[in-house]
């Protein structure tokens, strides 16, 4: 269970012999692969593979000499980690917390790689449950008026925690493109429908409203454009005409946090390629 | 299996008493209710009931009996059917022939029950699977210029054929506001998305542009408005990043013809009732 | 949403006019039935009924009144409770956690009515999380020698907290039917397999063996056969050859707490009708 | 979609190099890798491939001189096909006709690749249905008496065909282990339930007797065990307390035709590697 992989990402125009290239450097280092996996966007003409494997030698100088090869050999675009690496997470959330609970617990009972280094949020009711997980708790409240400070005031603290992924465990804010620009780290989301139906606010409501007979939620990475980022994943349930709205908020938390956690799972396992607003998930 | 009974689907403004009026008078009758299914809808105050019962005298005389007293005495509005009825339907195709086979093999095979009086088509396609089957086959080519014309016949196969349904097992033509009001007949119309999302043409195509991870299929009655007319059943099944344009329509047939045949099953066994562009389903 | 109803169920044998007198009866008391579901179970000519109303009167009283007329008049078994009731309940658990920490937020959250009194274990590995949810904690250690006297031990425990619900959220011991019958009081267990595949211990070991392509999880009530009661939910979820007995056990974590979730909410919504060990769920 | 390609599936002792090895022998013949998935079973110790590639020269004979490589310098066993070809099919049916011509259109509407040559049946009962697809009949009845006849009999029109594979669509006699030998050939069967449940007579019988809240089908390779193959394929759906036996009979059809299409697609399309009474399944 516990043996140091590598993990490499790799994706860019295709060309003859990729995969011979990537598991030839591999064997002639001595080392093994456990796994690979790879597709071709046959119309966009893009390449990407996924490949784990254990290393023969240190494992960090190995990540570090594949990575030079991947980009000058093969002008791939590359992200190589080791399997070991727990990155720091900032959670963001306002005082809905069905999500905050259960992926901290999927956390704390290691179901997820990671480390949640800070709690940021707009409200207060979750300071004392963030005590009791022993995680450090930031107020920032969030106005009309204040935004652009408040938003400095989470760069500050995300720097502050080295974080390499925010997640927003519904986080009832938009974060601003100038933020997503400047801390150049994925954020992922939980959207309460199944998206592209049912964007922007109070989607149960829109759902109990049009009679469908289905709802969803959907994980995304968040970008500039509200509900319009790459899908990660996306799950649903069935109602019926007995369900009302206060059904389906009940109903969907379940399918959110479910949701959500598998986007997490995915992203800090390395499973994932973004390329046109799209992902590549190699599960 | 085969015992006969009356199928009564009600509604209309709540009022106290409702369930043991519609009770009583069965009981009074000697007759036995084998289901009976009720919901308010508390935001409207609308009550709806489906009762289902075994009838002690001549079936439809007892039914007409029902009919009058529910419309007089409670003022509801009503639809009573015997469950031995078997309404006259008109299946409308174009040359995508899935659901086409698919929910002519299950009349054949008596899991619906009701009559395919007769296929109008506006391509030859399925002519001659149509006279396999032995249904009466009506060519009637719809263009831009004739089709007033094209409805005008339509309408008139309808009628020859004393038809009660309207099912559209993936008719490419948009039936006007103009003959839906003619025929007074419900039309059930499977479209292949996960409506409200990709409406309109194409859907599988702006799935795939969207990178979503589910696809979907939705059955609901048309209406003047393209694909906005109430659901009755929707699925989905999930893709990921390997599935093409082709891989989408292709899963999606399955999925096409399960969700139509349920709502075609559900709208026999009068188990929809509609309101306010949403369903009433008692399954 | 919080106004106050009562809510019966009712079985036994079939007799004409059930329906219709039950609704007599809440209507001559002036009430209002919110909601009403009947079964027949046609070969065993049993019927049965989930009857929930507003009352006009003192809930208590007609409450009583109803239980006092459905088995006098009607000769129906019966089941009389206020939605308002939180019954008491005693959770038992041994060292694995998810379900545990899963359905104590669920009513921290008020997704579930009850009253989560006593927890009891055979491990000491839960007490501090107990401590922290605020919920009493007994350690009551069972080996092969000191069985009886553990059982007198909890059967104390439940009886000093008044508790009219069991359930054990992955206990990994069986309950004595002596135990059974003297607390006289419904248990729900979740048992970690599709039901009746994989019965008895280390399920997911069995299922990965067997090499299905489904893993799922069953809630049912214990008896005196192990893993042989009454199901009242299950679900169910793909797996592929990738997955390591680890892989499923981690899968399975999440069917279990929903599904475990799911049917103690159906119990304490009084929704759930045993007979034949089987179960009439009315949801 | 319709360039020609090779697929080939190995497996065998785990060995370092393997993945660089197999790229390498295709890139050296300036051929190119379409899709390439590989599993280790860590605890067997096996390694799997399934390779696809598109050949710079004559397929058939690329395929060969692959095949000769694997065995002779991978020591793998290997299974090498081109995907243009299409494997005559035999079907097996008895009477329940549901997955008999779900199966016949899904071939006719090109969604298999794969030639249905012959249906043997024990019963008449579709002998018309088989004319009108224009599809070989033989009428082989089989009874306790003459099974050994009635098998050499099959066995001789399986040879007249060049079956490949063998499809038992309901088919409601067991195949002797003389017979699964000498034909050399794969048969895939559809059980009605989801197996290990439920093996043997009458699955859906069973289900209701136990009360399950999930009805399932399996389609599996046969083997001299009944209903103890290698499982390929398997689904659910969910039932309830309403439901007779008569609905979960109804219901599972659905489900037994899809996991049959599945299953047969998955085969044909070389997807399927046995070991161990499991499957893996590159899908």
């Amino acid at each position: 269970m516990n043996k140091e992989t590598i993990i490499a990402l790799l994706h860019g125009p295709d060309q003859p012999g990729l995969v011979s290239k990537v598991a030839s450097w591999i064997f002639d280092k001595g080392s093994n692969i456990d796994h690979a996996d790879q597709h071709k966007d046959t119309e966009a003409n893009i390449f990407f593979q996924r490949v784990e494997w254990t290393p023969s030698g240190n494992p960090q100088d190995e990540a570090d000499a594949f990575e030079r090869f991947a980009q000058k050999e093969l002008k791939m675009e590359t992200k190589v980690a080791l399997n070991s690496s727990k990155p720091n997470i900032a959670l963001l959330v306002s005082k809905t917390d069905h999500c905050f609970h259960d992926i901290i617990l999927r956390f704390k009972a290691n179901e997820l790689d990671g480390n949640i280094a800070c709690i940021i949020s707009n409200h207060k009711d979750l300071e004392k449950a963030a005590e009791v997980y022993q995680i450090p708790f930031y107020y920032i409240p969030v106005t009309g008026s204040n935004k652009e400070a408040a938003e400095k005031a989470q760069i500050e603290v995300l720097k502050k925690h080295s974080i390499r992924l925010v997640i927003l465990a519904r986080y009832m804010q938009i974060l601003s493109s100038e933020l997503l620009q400047q801390i150049q780290t994925p954020v992922i989301n939980i959207h309460h429908s199944f998206l592209p139906a049912f964007a922007g606010g109070k989607p149960y409501h829109q759902a109990y409203e049009r009679g469908v007979k289905i709802i969803g939620a959907t994980a995304h990475y968040a970008t500039a454009d509200l509900d319009e980022g790459p899908i990660i994943y996306q799950d649903v349930t069935q109602i019926n005409h007995r369900n009302t709205i206060a059904d389906l908020i009940s109903k969907g938390k379940d399918l959110e946090k479910l949701v959500f956690a598998q986007a997490v799972r995915l992203h800090l396992n390395n499973r994932i390629l973004v390329y046109n607003n799209k992902t590549v998930v190699f599960d």
